[in-house]
């Protein structure tokens, strides 16, 4: 990789964690600069302003979020695991988590949601994907026979989502993963009494 | 009430709408300056600094929730009943907020957990208390016999808390309740299958 792609790689990790951690209303430049040890020249080589940066970072955590998924999806067909592989990730949100700072997409959605429209949009548009993925998981569970037909997967995809998000918020507000162990475990059965064939 | 009161009184109502929509990052004395239609002294009379206005406007928002839910719990005394209404309030913050911006609580417990520790502690107490009243309700309930006694009230309130709170979230980020209406009727199917007796 070329020296300056990897300059840029560079500011995109590190900015996606300082953003994660600190919104980004709350980072400045001059943060920009700390956490990557670069003159603003060296950043904005790659990124026009501060907002350009925040959509790339946040596309950046994003894409690092779906690597964790894709890696878990490979490692079972079956619907039932492949939502708990999703859950084992949403699950390292606070002790270990993708991207420090707890999960971008919320972070995000809550910062951008009255305050940032474009941030708003990449939000929007992550949040569908996640969506989609979840939807996509559990109607192929159910034309292959795995998982109860009367699953409505889209209102299934919200309380996934809702209750390991607001979990996360919870286990991150005290620094106790506790909360995000029980919607673990709320989740986890009510996948086997509710969807599993 | 004195003028300098009700000064103070109005500056803690906009400034907490101000804080919930734009987060406190994201709000310059300038900003509290505009909403509120004072000129900067008119604010420093009243509060030392930004951050001394930042406690007391979530302390006001919570308050203000607070309000909300002292009013819903008057009208049953019934543990299954009380659930539902501590839901209608989570139920109106999409729509009608009881702060402009969604909820104070999950706002501030996102924006301040890496990066505000004062404002983290207050957020820390203002979500043990929810936990506390929700364990309350649901304690009573099993004491007089109206829910199952198996029921691990603590574990109920971090799922009730997080799943509506994460909802919360999904439906400010699409400006569609749907996402609430969802966890909602979700979590009043849970009460009504796992708690009621």
């Amino acid at each position: 990789m070329p020296k300056g792609q990897i300059t840029k790689a560079r500011i995109l990790h590190q900015a996606a964690e300082l953003f994660n951690q600190q919104g980004y209303a709350g980072s400045s430049m001059s943060d920009v600069m700390a956490v990557t040890g670069l003159k603003k020249g060296g950043i904005y080589n790659h990124f026009k302003s501060k907002d350009e940066l925040a959509l790339a970072a946040f596309e950046y955590a994003i894409a690092t979020m779906g690597q964790h998924h894709r890696a878990v999806l490979r490692q079972s067909p079956h619907a039932v695991e492949r939502l708990f592989g999703i859950l084992s990730v949403f699950g390292s949100f606070v002790d270990q988590p993708p991207v420090i700072g707890g999960c971008p997409l919320m972070n995000t959605a809550i910062e951008a949601d009255d305050a940032h429209p474009a941030l708003k949009t990449h939000a929007q548009q992550a949040m569908t994907n996640l969506r989609r993925l979840l939807c996509h998981i559990v109607n192929t569970g159910i034309a292959k026979g795995e998982l109860q037909p009367a699953v409505d997967a889209d209102v299934f995809a919200t309380i996934l989502i809702s209750t390991v998000e607001g979990a996360i918020m919870m286990s991150k507000l005290y620094d106790d993963s506790t909360h995000l162990d029980r919607a673990i475990t709320h989740l986890t059965t009510y996948i086997n009494d509710q969807l599993r064939i």
